[in-house]
């Protein structure tokens, strides 16, 4: 369903690249295709270029919906589209799938040119790093030389960092929100388990699943189960479900008792109906990878002692993912570098999923801030 | 191995309980037997009894060692022994595998008289208030009318808590560490993702894995790598494991990169090799279902009225899973009672884990408390 203020009804496009392309692990991908989508027009100066990346498990599909599929909404809708935070009417904005993804970008579900066959596990593992190299070639596909900005939320952000170590020309303004410099050990862990539910699966196959005609739904299920819980605040899932039941009274079984389980499980059975485990499993390392201080023996400061852009960092109150402190951990690396950074600490209950909802303040500060950028 | 101030080598005793038990959720059990060790001397006047409630994993093993494996130390042993907090040259100890447990109490592992077959999942689930019944019936057996005190951490000390409520004149103290007075919908979520793993692995089988000759370890291992995580603080595994490298360099693979993820394989691999999994499943549930307050529309006051007894509530600054505000409220509704009510809220970066810790300010404070109980 479109709004009023809606980019409409929008048709993804597919970018080729012939050049190979050398990955942070060594593999060569020997071309690769990207899905994206565009709202709004490129000006005649092509200044007006933003960049939104996804996160762990979003898309291409940032705003409007689908013809064929009017349900379909972009996972950041609210804050696209024409009057919205991030302005259509005056940016010219680009969604794409990365690489290695499910959505229709080359990735695990795409067959592999060597042997004919589907990639699955085969298909190497790309770091953030990779992703913003493959973006690269597609802005300059689209005679993008300079963004106007890099957006995006927890991994998303990750990448609009990235592009100001690796592009610092390319790029004006980064706009990372509840995002990290880093995974540390509990989100490692985290991702850890939920590889684990995967990789255990008895149908997981070593990754070629495909070829057994089954899915590793189980441990799709279970990863993502774990996901949520570490999405949402303490104090959101005590006001969302408390110890709320289901029944009248406890069950003394397994079936459902709270309707907290039942929600997790929708949410875990939804997932694991359409997203890819190979996709997954890999997304998770280019999280636990990424780390822009490892060169610089974890000075952080040094690392982004050679970024050039404005700094928008943004975080949420009861973001225990990726907490203010993590935001913060940027923002004086920056100040350190004497680095021109707006940073917003807001007070939100939805913990990390906050990025993905259009609370008031968080809107109004990050349209504020869009508004100052000159195209 | 012992040590200077150790309860030495101790040997388990068992207890029949002929007559029938009915259980909260309506079964009953035909008689029943628990598994039990004692330290210390109970004294003339039978004054100086404690019994020691395990946690989630834990048993009737809490001090000393074995004859045949002395490398098998109680789980408290830094706390039980002469001359330890819980002093056993005055106390007379003794802690008690639960019903429903896998350390030789009546439990899913064992035969069903009905069948003549293993239990398994035809084990009825037991709660809270089912084992402080069932320790009662041991306690009687001892002689022992009143306990001096009942301690327990976690899930232990909702054991504690449930003791002075259902038997408010056989429990003086009442000593419940890093507890809580029920579970958040955060606890329960973490719970299902582990339950969800069991039930949902293969080998699992409905419970009767027994049968089938098989033990359902993957279900079980991810449950314990779950369990792991929230059992640590965020800042403790980054002091541990940070962003440690199992090797210098970057996999580029599924097998161990950091060396958090080595540490949770381990600990999951390890449980799975013991662990009952039905016994586990059982257990997360008794923890959900524990809520006295349910039965007074959540008025936790209301519910802890009939306590008669001193209470002591210690918490740990760092334990995000039963976080000293959790505490807090068992404090309150003590104090809106009136009731005599000690509270320590001891800085210690261990997590959840520190009640298990001889933490020196924490052993301090509960050493102290343990001296002033007259025996």
């Amino acid at each position: 369903m479109t709004s009023e203020n809606s980019v409409g009804i929008v048709t993804p496009q597919r970018f080729r690249s012939e050049a190979p392309l050398t990955l942070k692990s060594g593999a060569v991908l020997p071309g690769f295709e990207l899905v994206y989508e565009t709202y709004g027009t490129l000006n005649a100066a092509r200044s007006n270029a933003v960049l939104v990346c996804h996160a762990l498990s979003g898309s291409h599909h940032v705003a409007g919906t689908y013809a064929d599929n009017p349900n379909n909404l972009g996972w950041w809708d609210n804050l696209v589209g024409p009057g919205k935070p991030l302005d259509t009417q005056k940016f010219f904005v680009i969604g794409v799938n990365n690489l290695g993804g499910c959505y229709g970008s080359t990735g695990p579900l795409s067959t592999n040119p060597e042997t004919g066959k589907r990639y699955g596990a085969d298909f190497p593992l790309v770091t953030v790093e990779d992703w913003v190299a493959a973006q690269a070639r597609l802005a300059d596909a689209l005679g993008i030389d300079t963004w106007a900005a890099v957006l995006g939320g927890s991994l998303g952000g990750m990448q609009a960092l990235e592009w100001s170590l690796q592009f610092p020309d390319r790029i004006r303004h980064v706009v990372a929100i509840a995002s990290a410099p880093k995974l540390s050990a509990q989100n490692i862990a985290f991702n850890e388990v939920a590889r684990q539910a995967i990789l255990s699966d008895p149908d997981f196959h070593g990754g070629h699943y495909a070829e057994h005609g089954v899915v590793p739904k189980r441990g799709l299920r279970l990863a993502r189960m774990i996901g949520h819980i570490t999405y949402l605040s303490d104090d959101q899932m005590d006001e969302k479900f408390g110890r709320r039941l289901r029944h009248d009274e406890h069950r003394f079984s397994y079936d459902v008792d709270f309707e907290v389980e039942s929600y997790l499980r929708y949410q875990g059975d939804k997932f694991a109906g359409f997203f890819d485990a190979n996709t997954y499993l890999a997304t998770t390392k280019a999280l636990d990878y990424f780390d822009p201080a490892f060169a610089y023996d974890g000075d952080l400061a040094g690392a982004l002692a050679r970024a050039k852009a404005e700094f928008f960092i943004a975080s949420f109150s009861t973001d225990w993912r990726f907490s203010p402190a993590r935001s913060r951990e940027i923002v004086f690396a920056l100040l350190k570098n004497r680095r021109r950074v707006a940073y917003a600490e807001i007070d939100c209950d939805a913990g990390h999923d906050s990025f993905l909802l259009d609370d008031a303040h968080y809107h109004a500060v990050l349209r504020a801030y869009l508004e100052n950028i000159a195209v």
